[in-house]
């Protein structure tokens, strides 16, 4: 009897029926030593283009190793065109915002540096792999691309006119009340940093017209849990999960 | 000029105009040894029963202090008359959860422990502060409750017949959707262990006229996530945040 699939693994390669795909040394070390999968093995594999595969241990040392695909056991899913804006945080924090947004479904994730932020540099590729990890475990068949750091009014600046943006303040409009009267299309969210917007940026954002304003409830959110509520709110209007 | 006062407090202490509220040695220290506030200085204060007050210290020592309460800054705002159920997962996530439903808002924490739940104790203490340390810097007025570890089928067996439960798991329809239709009043959100109910889990809570049972969305959430994105959806709906 063939073992369940317990692993998912992004690869970086074509996945097809019969289509052979080579580890790398990380890969092979984490399913062969680390998770004791031998030849015969069943793994999924997603590569953010092709949906996922069930794939067999056709050749497994500790350093190398090759899987064969045998069947797509989902079709390609893409999250709905959705872009999280968001101050960088602590790390931890960062960390969380980042495994959240891809657990509840975005396209892209793009920190922004505003006045009151206090980080200045980024580790993109590290947040990159957070992003690969959590679309592992929650079963995206997609991985949110991740920007560079970029400061707010450079990220507005060639802002495209027919991308909405959400601003989680206080404004007096609850989010669902707000979104409830929107169209579908591509948005995004921006949550400010934990200091607040400086008085010029939220003139900048209120001068917008893609901005849109909602609160997120009465009480004070911490940027990690706004960002959650947030996209919540968003899937449950707009997005994939009516 | 007066110190615009930064630090909130959660005291066990009537408060009212006038009052005086002997501080205790970990909030001496504190205060006056750590966060080096003076005579003269403003802390804002609530107890769950009075509202938010501000204070003046009156006496400072390292060991003791005495705050005098000088105007009301803020009413009571109990939270919605909301429980979260939830299996303890691992300490950080559990304490995540904890954080996350009181700056979202509940009335009460429940943890719960199911077939496929790890922990079978919980230092309800520490889940407690950590509800209070949450309350004081999410500026809400109340506390709540947190309740000891108990067996799920325990925690059911006397279920208020008035209270209903959103059960979140892979039902077809969505949450908001689901919330969308229902009344307001006292109500639950219940999120499973990572592992799932078992099958006799899962058919007890079927069965339960209270039981509501709602999606969040096509991607496999942590049950931290899961708790968050629950709250949220609830609060829009039926809560306070409207």
């Amino acid at each position: 009897m063939m073992t369940d699939a317990k692993i998912r693994l992004y690869v970086d390669h074509p996945l097809a029926g019969g289509q052979s795909v080579p580890l790398d040394a990380d890969q092979a070390l984490y399913l062969f030593s680390v998770m004791r999968l031998q030849r015969g093995d069943a793994v999924l594999l997603f590569n953010g283009r092709d949906g996922e595969w069930r794939a067999e241990v056709a050749e497994a040392t500790k350093r190398r190793g090759v899987l064969i695909c045998r069947s797509q056991t989902r079709p390609l899913s893409p999250s709905p065109d959705l872009w999280l804006l968001f101050a960088p945080v602590k790390k931890a924090e960062t960390v969380f915002i980042v495994e959240k947004a891809v657990e509840l479904g975005v396209a892209r994730l793009c920190p922004v540096q505003t006045a009151r932020t206090n980080a200045d540099r980024l580790n993109r590729d590290r947040m990159q792999a957070n992003a690969r990890e959590a679309a592992e475990q929650c079963g995206a068949t997609v991985v949110p691309e991740v920007e560079d750091l970029l400061p707010l009014e450079r990220r507005l600046a060639d802002w495209p006119a027919e991308r909405r943006i959400l601003w989680c303040n206080e404004a007096l409009a609850g989010a669902a009340t707000v979104l409830a009267g929107q169209a579908r299309g591509p948005w995004a969210i921006l949550i400010g940093p934990e200091g607040g917007f400086s008085p010029a940026e939220a003139a900048r954002l209120a001068a917008m017209p893609q901005v849109v304003q909602a609160s997120l409830g009465p009480r004070i959110l911490r940027a990690e849990t706004a960002a959650v509520a947030a996209l919540t709110l968003w899937q449950s209007a707009l997005g994939d999960w009516a």
